[in-house]
């Protein structure tokens, strides 16, 4: 599927490039490495590492969920400090509900990926993808992880390590040319199921080796997350494990990165963010088409969010799309139940760029054409509340029979 | 599909009996009739009325979606008086999102119906269902009201015309023996789709012969909804036409029924609307399972309900229960993602009456045992948060691939 249409953000394209082959590891002085450690299934990647070869500065942001896995709380907790430096993670087991066993597994995960590291254990991050409420194999764990080889374009093995059921890897990586010194944004992300992020979604790690400041490296993965990952559904659930995290090694030569000079930077890891989070969406569960969907005007910014997340949530346009069906009576059904305040007479809705619905009085139109227009990797909806200022854009995929399936004999 | 269980209010069986074949019309005074108006498809009744031969109270709860059907409008306006004593309704166009003409519409549509039945428009309640955003077809209704023959017996085709993507009808008559008078309370219900109610499911017609007041009868419809229809999903979507009713003609012999005498009334139509509901949710678009999830020991009611209602709406737990698969893990994720307090090392979570888990920690079971006991017309999930005393039962149905290809292919 192309998602090409993801890159929309108005960007000064002679300054971010994208590189390819680009993955987590582009950047300079990171490492990865992946090894099949039989986890939940054999033969398969399923326990890997990311790792600054330097000191570095990090950031995260976590599942909002009340129940959070024992890898997120500990992570939590290593995060807070901003210098954690490497990553260790596996999929086929989530670690949570798995009470305070689960926590000690952990740490021990961490302890152990700090000894082949040769770090503190409070400088590595742990992720965990996988069923909920199955207790961590550490016998296999603690066997493997000192076979991981860290290599230089490990990236790609890291990306494949951390897929579930999603059907491929998710990596990118840009390069910015700043007039005072360029450097390089990379990043990997998994997720297709339990994906309805309320922080970030089910992993994903970037890196940089941007010279920059602890606190705007902060604020900018907040406010590139909200417009990325945080507007992503693929199936309504969020998940207790998500997290997003990016480390910052400084081994690139730009004068150090602030909140007065990080526009640049901030626009870059929005467009990494939104590749990521629109290949997730792409990717979700049994998906066929990528759906975009456009709320404007709304009375602000918060309203505009949620009725644009609440569209790309709902099963019934989540079907209609997937059968071409331009029943756009189930958008405006969604607006209705969303509580954002609305004037019905004032309300536009396009499909596909063909205005459907103007000042609340339904349009005729073509159903076969639009339905034929509709069979395309990407469909579009766009609603024009016209009450006010508030914009949002989110994306999500259509509802198929093979969703069902996948998710009806998952721990069987 | 046996829905017996879903008779579980524990009430004096020997006060309240089910009638055989017990329909709309059961009670004394009530006809009702339908035909074959070619609204959407020809060959299937699509039109019909309700009629009460005596002057009536009535009560009705409607959608609290900010789009309302045109019909809704109407009829809200006309119970205010709460006099209304006939409905007039049509499957196959849900005359919503259609302006001020769909208004006009639907005051037409009472207009015929008080001419037929020589009673005053305001007092003739009008509902549709069907596809959003078309316009209601005029000239059919105008040509086919007249043909509608009103009967005793009327109720059963009266439940087959409000069907959309309902397999079966939906109908109930129980007889209340109380002291001071017998009394029968009857109903009808449709829906299968856009299943999520926020007052009322898309249709239900509920009758009574008993003397009762008419603020009596408002509240105890209220209470009856709030823990029957309000308590069911399946889809997550809320619908524009949503509406229950009851009308009351006072023919039985019974002493008026008020607030301080009417203990038994409240709990029959509980009973009845229970019923119903559980009937919509058993016959949810490509459903092959009951669901009921029990929430207890909440912070609250009102916290308690919340969590129940996102179980059952949740997608994976849905597919989950669709294929047999115990993936409890599922469930804990909606109660994270609730914002419901909770404390995780209280959680008790049970799947078909076996405890998964313990304080927080996952219990071993024997999957294949479980996965088997979950073949079954009904599927039981009842979650201990142990914080409070806030209890609540929904029900919603499995999803199913076969949800997909109904919803797939609805207006094309």
């Amino acid at each position: 599927m192309s998602i090409e249409k993801c890159y929309s953000l108005n960007l000064m394209k002679e300054k971010i490039e994208e590189l390819k082959q680009g993955t987590v590891t582009s950047p300079q002085g990171f490492l990865a490495g992946a090894v099949e450690a039989a986890i939940k299934y054999k033969g398969r990647l399923d326990l890997g590492l990311l790792y600054s070869e330097a000191p570095s500065v990090c950031a995260a942001v976590f599942t909002r969920s009340t129940v959070k896995a024992a890898p997120i709380i500990l992570s939590m907790k290593n995060n807070e400090k901003g210098r954690a430096r490497a990553v260790v993670v596996n999929s086929g087991c989530a670690n949570a509900c798995t009470g305070d066993g689960g926590l000690r597994d952990a740490q021990d995960m961490a302890a152990l990926a700090a000894k082949k590291l040769s770090i503190r254990a409070d400088q590595v991050l742990v992720a965990s993808t996988g069923v909920i409420g199955t207790v961590m194999p550490m016998d296999r764990v603690q066997n493997s992880i000192g076979k991981i080889k860290l290599l230089k374009d490990g990236g790609h093995k890291l990306a494949r390590a951390i897929m579930t059921t999603d059907t491929r890897p998710k990596e990118i990586a840009v390069r910015v040319m700043e007039p005072n010194g360029h450097y390089t944004i990379g990043g990997i992300a998994k997720g297709a199921g339990m994906i309805h992020p309320d922080m970030a979604t089910l992993l994903s790690f970037l890196t940089t080796d941007a010279k920059i400041e602890s606190a705007f490296l902060a604020r900018a993965l907040k406010a590139a997350v909200d417009d990325s990952f945080n507007m992503i559904t693929v199936d309504g659930d969020t998940s207790t494990n998500d997290m997003v995290s990016i480390i910052a090694n400084g081994k690139a030569d730009n004068d150090l990165i602030t909140a007065e000079t990080g526009k640049m930077f901030r626009e870059a890891l929005a467009r990494v963010c939104r590749y990521l989070a629109c290949s997730i969406a792409a990717d979700g569960e049994g998906a066929t088409r990528l759906v975009e969907v456009c709320v404007e005007g709304a009375k602000n910014r918060s309203q505009a969010r949620k009725v644009a997340r609440l569209v790309t949530a709902s099963a019934l346009v989540k079907a209609a799309i997937h059968g071409n069906d331009p029943n756009w009576g189930r958008v405006v059904a969604v607006l209705g139940r969303s509580g954002a305040d609305m004037d019905e007479r004032a309300l536009d809705v396009y499909l596909q760029g063909e205005q459907v619905m103007r000042s609340g009085n339904p349009l005729p139109f073509e159903k076969n054409k639009l339905s034929h227009r509709m069979k395309s990797d990407e469909v579009k909806i766009k609603v024009c509340m016209n009450i006010g200022t508030g914009n949002a854009v989110a994306w999500g995929c259509d509802l198929s029979q093979e969703y069902v399936t996948i998710n009806s004999d998952y721990t069987t």
